[in-house]
């Protein structure tokens, strides 16, 4: 059995973590923290997990962890997780980190647009991106990985094929993201008060969400080619999902059935992306690991549209992917 | 033209008050005042109307507040709302409370569910409740009245006169409520923080909630019964809405449909209590200031389905309505 | 006092339409058909106006109808709806049509799309476009008005000025439109059943949805420009609310901050158009006949963001700003 | 393995016994029926599952389903049901019918209730009630489990062991149950169709829901007592989750936290059963088998609160339970 810490255990995607990891057959879950003084207990934080865990919150504390733990991983918000992190990495604890820390090529992006300095500057830039199905070698061989964002996870998967088989134009690449609140955190704010976003749509963040400059500098890592992305995501009134409507121009003679082919080879031996040809709904992959994707075209554009849960292959489930992976067990394990 | 204030105005209550005064052909709007040191604008609190009202938040303040203001309507929380109703009073203005304060029979009472001190005990007692159905009269010549709790107006509607006629047993009497969201204001806070209470439902002050001895009193204060309501609220994930389910137990003789002919008489005239054949949904009455309620047998017991908007039977519609009362208005201007 | 007929009076948009006339001054509704040849209850169909409205429906007869009737609003479904505008346009009654019957600028087009004979052909193509804050003038002077599309409208509020004013691009235009499930009408069917589209997202009609050649036949007609609109509408799990994310290109030497200041402008005296400094909700404007839009940079690219309430300024209040305009009430009458 | 054959494979309770089929190691499902004569591709039918199960749907017929299984769950609705399970059993292949065929304890009732003649009357009264925590031992002997209905579930829980071991009167006893949407089938209609149930609340069949003989006559087979329980259904907006509360009055002597020892007592060693001290949202149980369970006391009567998922221990998840039970296989297999 993997003996597996969980760091910072409070959110949203702690607690799916945790429901998959109960079902994982190699894993033992023996630590959980959290930053809250006065460590709750664990059925009050997460009642739906009431009686399947023997275990409370206690305050992250290097040596007792690193004793105890095999594997962690890191559930923190950006710059706090990295100072945590690379003092798991120095114990040889093999770590998913959540967080952006690790996400981007180079500090400078990092600090400009997380407007933080950065705790653990020197591995930003050579650790992996945590999207089993295009970086899976990689992965593999790693100490260390920098789990996908939600929203890029659902840009990445249909763009970076096509875009390193240079069959779409590199501009206009517009991605119109649709999320479900979980999406925004546990954190109590106006914004997302039940009667302020139930029964309503609205757009945020536009040009300035930080999953922009993680998609184009992702697409610039696999493919050698900037691109500059415009990204516009929505709050929706439900739980979870994410859909991501994307608009690109197919390259000179290429059509969006030539498309939808060559993602489906590209994906053909992959168990949790599946190219569809009808337009799928988020509710075709929450609770579950997939990513769906369809491709369409109107006029001159092609409109690729990609659902994924955003809790799951946007967080924990492509996390427990990447755990596999680093441990060599089989990739599917635990999660599907 | 009616001057109106409205002190603590950057809840729901108050947005939907401002919106039913924009509609009402004798008032005009003139002082907003809210407790918030920053002032925010206006179209920033509320953006739904942007544009229509042109007036931003105060603090408020008695000596400029009287000179601008013919009649106030109060909606802070409960102890805060008495402090500022008794200068008001005093000086001449005509107030609808939308809080607790001077809804309850006697202080002792107040002060044991709300556990403060009154700050206005002297009137305790003395202000008509605003039911317009059930208290027309007093509230015709009241200064002062007591806008009704939500889920009260709910309960009281069908109960009062069937009470009051003896056509049911005054014990049990179970009042079980369903409420959307809005109901528990607009101050954010985890259990009302969406991904917490969207898809979910849930009871909460069972045994404890402050609306129980309301109507008790008020039973007490229309037919000299002492009945002990039990009374159970649930949040449902919807934004608006109370659908109230009570049972009791016709007196001997008696049945369903004697009880439905009797309400139906009793509310025959009233344009905003519907009595209806059929199990009504919220949705039949929300946005609008009407009560439909039918009436069922089960067994032994009868089952009584009540039905308004929280925010507008259950709040600012009735306090519209007490206000034309209070002014010798058409009852049902600024309303239908 | 106008005697109003409603042609097709069972769904959503009839309700909305019902309501507002109810507290229009200057309107008594005499008549509502169905072509149900049970001619349900009035209360049984729209519980909501229960007890407000003394008037069934029965099957729509011209004789009758034209008798009873100064004004109607036809709700029918395309094709059908032109079959009795005609004969009612005959009778001297004057019409606003809910349908796409007279919205394209020719026969060809709307057969093509909507893939039948279309039963009024002469009238197509002289009939005024329903958006008065475009086409006032024209309205003003007809006996017959199309009212526009839910999408169409608010793609066209924003889109109108700044195409013919020169200040952007023709292509690409990019419409991601997302809509309240009401937007699909009332009659049951598996993707509008409850438990299918709560808690999901999916786009639907894919470069096949009949609101794409409206938009540009609109926009040819205001600007004499030719635009091929990429549209994508989405279905959102909530009732109302139609919000679309615009993606346009601007002018050499032109920014959004230029943008915002000429729709500012072009909307200056509009009461139901508001140019908004912050990304609106749709919640700013359902239950209105408010359009909200604001303007963004984000690139290369400038991202409009409007919304609308698909039943009110995308349906029956829009209509009713036709209907004041075509009889020179003023024109914001029952709809504020 | 054991090979499982599904008999009316596209409902939402089917949906949900596949996936957890899916995950259960000593699984294969080997057949698919509906009687949808166009026997339509699974992918199309639940989109959710594409790529997982290489299966699809077939009409049943005898010959052929009883080669391929060891084991059928029946989805069909009442009466179609029997029909089919009457010739499983006799084929001698175990079967677990999700209807309500074999619920009651005589065919009279039945007949009454569902107002068909029942086509397997000789069985009626011997099948085991597939509660596994209340009829353990007869469902470990059965060659057919009846399982049980979403609400009684909710409702027996707790009542059963309070009831039987006399803590708590036999009347009233007030059960007032809040369901999610997909308690009502697949089928579109005009009820749940999204802009009708969404954002409201209504109770439906007081007086008359089907599930209500089958909690009395349970309660009298378990107990040996005849109760008239006043059972009151309501729609709440949301996909999934039931919530009862339940209003009962503890024997002279005896209150809340007693029962609520005695059920902590009884349900100690049961996995899927949690006694808590709080009380539970739908949310703490949904996707699980768990059935959560709290006691409060108000005035004179107990107010139990009982939550779990309509689709899960309600319904697919139960059946498991049941299946692994007539199996001889650990408890929990593929459900936790």
């Amino acid at each position: 059995m993997i003996r597996v810490g969980i760091v910072g255990g409070t959110g949203y995607t702690a607690l799916e973590l945790i429901k998959i990891l109960l079902r994982h057959p190699d894993v033992c879950i023996t630590k959980l923290t959290s930053r809250d003084e006065s460590c709750p207990a664990l059925s009050e934080v997460h009642p739906q997990i009431r009686e399947r865990l023997e275990l409370n919150f206690s305050l992250f504390e290097i040596d007792s962890f690193a004793e105890q733990v095999d594997f962690a991983f890191c559930c923190l918000p950006h710059a706090a997780s990295a100072e945590i992190v690379k003092q798991l990495v120095e114990r040889g604890i093999k770590v998913v980190d959540f967080s952006a820390d690790y996400r981007l090529n180079d500090t400078a992006t990092f600090e400009k647009w997380y407007e933080v300095e950065h705790p653990d500057a020197a591995r930003v830039g050579t650790v992996p991106y945590g999207i089993p199905e295009l970086f899976r070698s990689e992965i593999k061989n790693a100490e260390l990985v920098a789990n996908p964002g939600c929203f890029p996870s659902s840009a990445l998967l249909p763009l970076a094929p096509l875009l390193s088989q240079n069959l779409i134009e590199s501009t206009p690449v517009i991605i119109d993201s649709k999320t479900g609140v979980s999406g925004a955190g546990r954190k109590p704010n106006l914004k997302f008060h039940y009667p302020e976003c139930n029964e309503s749509v609205a757009a945020y963040g536009v040009g300035t969400h930080r999953h922009m400059p993680e998609i184009n500098q992702i697409i610039d890592r696999i493919c050698n080619q900037k691109i500059s992305a415009t990204f516009t995501p929505h709050l929706i009134p439900m739980d979870r999902g994410i859909l991501s409507t994307i608009y690109v121009k197919p390259k000179p003679g290429v059509d969006a059935s030539e498309l939808h082919n060559q993602l489906d080879d590209f994906y053909h031996d992959e168990t949790f992306v599946r190219i569809t040809d009808t337009l799928p709904n988020t509710k075709d992959v929450t609770h579950t690991n997939f990513c769906d994707i369809s491709i369409s075209q109107c006029g001159e554009l092609t409109v690729i549209v990609s659902v994924l849960d955003n809790l799951i292959k946007g967080a924990s489930g492509a996390a427990v992917q990447n755990f596999n992976l680093m441990l060599g067990l089989p990739e599917t394990t635990g999660i599907l």
